[in-house]
């Protein structure tokens, strides 16, 4: 079975219908690489090519220089809760000859919840939230329009042409909040934090709009938050569509005035169920 | 002076013809966000709204939970190399309400070398190269041709719709060792990775090729590699730019067909200097 990429199920709205149709997202999970024994980092990423990827980080972190500083790269042996092999989890012994001085002060780490054999588990990763999801409704009518209408409030994408936004949305579609930032988990965090701050947690009367990708980390940070619908301009992981069904989170990708992909939670768009 | 967007010069390429200009590019900018006086994370963001990221970020991580969980948060008073205040160090105080006993398993970290007050020079965060960025030089029909190029190689991005990719190009625009993530970096680590398991680095006589924006991470992983050419799709941010400049890198940005912008170190593309 590849996991490159998930088959997962959607409804997609396209010319004032609906429709239900298989879609393909990019596979996302996580790998734990392990150097000597320790945990060294954990990156979400597509499987594949994993000692290649393991390899190029020991070396942008300046743990090895050449191919010899490696004498060994392997998965651990553990398994998921499906008792399958994970492939999640990659132990690399180093040679002597590596710079092993470099490496703890450098530690990237990581969320000590992957510091288990077998967190390619959903569970592992997932930090479970204190509010149930907001139960704001939305017509498709306003959804498609949300890009455009967080695009006319980006200052600074209007001068730079390169910075992720994000916002709230009411439930009619009027954008607020909006904050902007080289990354994309930076610019929710803004928001998100701008909201507690004034101690509106949860945000359960509200959407929160994505200029980018939506990727667990983002699905996680709204479910967090209590809101009930994140919408995303462009394509989901293969993780975020999966965490946005366990949690119950509406996840609407693909976005632009032409329409939109509902990956979980249709009930919350209008006129969604009855196709 | 705002640092959310930087202005900077660049070389233009259009229409067959190239024309200097400055243009405009959004900040990038570490903030070491510590609480009660150890260092939590760093992350690399466009400055503004700090308060409400700190807070955004410590709610996403479980050690927060309202406004009430924070009894301060203030720029540390630390100064730069030049002399004037950072604000890119903030340090937050967590009342007794804060769930403190989240805090250091689920601690992110961070690289030590943001761990100093005064973090946001560039030498701080920079690792030094083994290697000076190769020679190779490119036409600017060649470069402009990259990205359809990769585009064509990207068999996950055809069915997704939603996925990175990274690559080495020759002088002569030839796409190899496409790999695919769903993180830009994972995909560049893939490559590099790849390269220095078959004992290939320095990449002196290759390119860099990235479906995504260029961010401080990916100059970084570029000039490490020792390549002397960085060709982004997209944007880059400020200190892409800057640390590009410092370390010799060519870097060139929002590469169409129609054209694209060199950022930094346009010898390397034929025709550049002459104008």
């Amino acid at each position: 079975m590849s996991r490159v990429t998930v088959r997962t199920p959607i409804v997609r709205y396209r010319d004032g219908a609906f429709s239900s149709r298989p879609d393909t997202v990019a596979g996302e999970e996580p790998l734990e690489i392990r150097v000597d024994g320790q945990p060294f980092s954990t990156t979400m990423r597509t499987p594949g090519a994993d000692i290649e990827l393991a390899h190029g980080l020991l070396h942008a972190e300046g743990v090895i220089t050449g191919p010899a500083d490696v004498r060994a790269a392997r998965y651990c042996s553990g398994v998921g809760p499906d008792g399958l092999k994970t492939y999640n989890v990659l132990e690399v012994s180093l040679a002597d000859s590596a710079a092993t001085a470099q490496l703890w002060p450098r530690s990237l780490v990581t969320s000590s919840a992957c510091g288990v054999c077998g967190s390619e588990s959903i569970e592992a990763i997932t930090r479970s939230s204190r509010y149930v999801p907001g139960q704001l409704t939305m017509a498709p009518d306003t959804i498609r329009a949300l890009p455009e209408r967080l695009r006319a409030q980006q200052r600074t994408f209007r001068s730079t042409g390169g910075i992720h936004a994000c916002a709230l949305a009411t439930a009619d579609g009027l954008i607020e909040d909006v904050r902007e930032d080289v990354g994309r988990h930076n610019a929710m965090d803004k928001v998100i934090g701008a909201a507690l701050l004034a101690d509106r947690l949860p945000l359960a009367d509200r959407a929160l709009v994505t200029s980018s990708r939506a990727s667990f980390e983002l699905v996680q940070k709204a479910v967090l938050a209590g809101v009930g619908i994140l919408v995303a301009v462009s394509a989901p992981s293969s993780l975020a569509v999966q965490l946005a069904g366990q949690a119950g989170l509406t996840l609407i990708g693909f976005v632009s005035p032409a329409g939109f992909n509902i990956y979980t939670g249709g009930w919350r768009v209008h006129g969604a169920t009855q196709r």
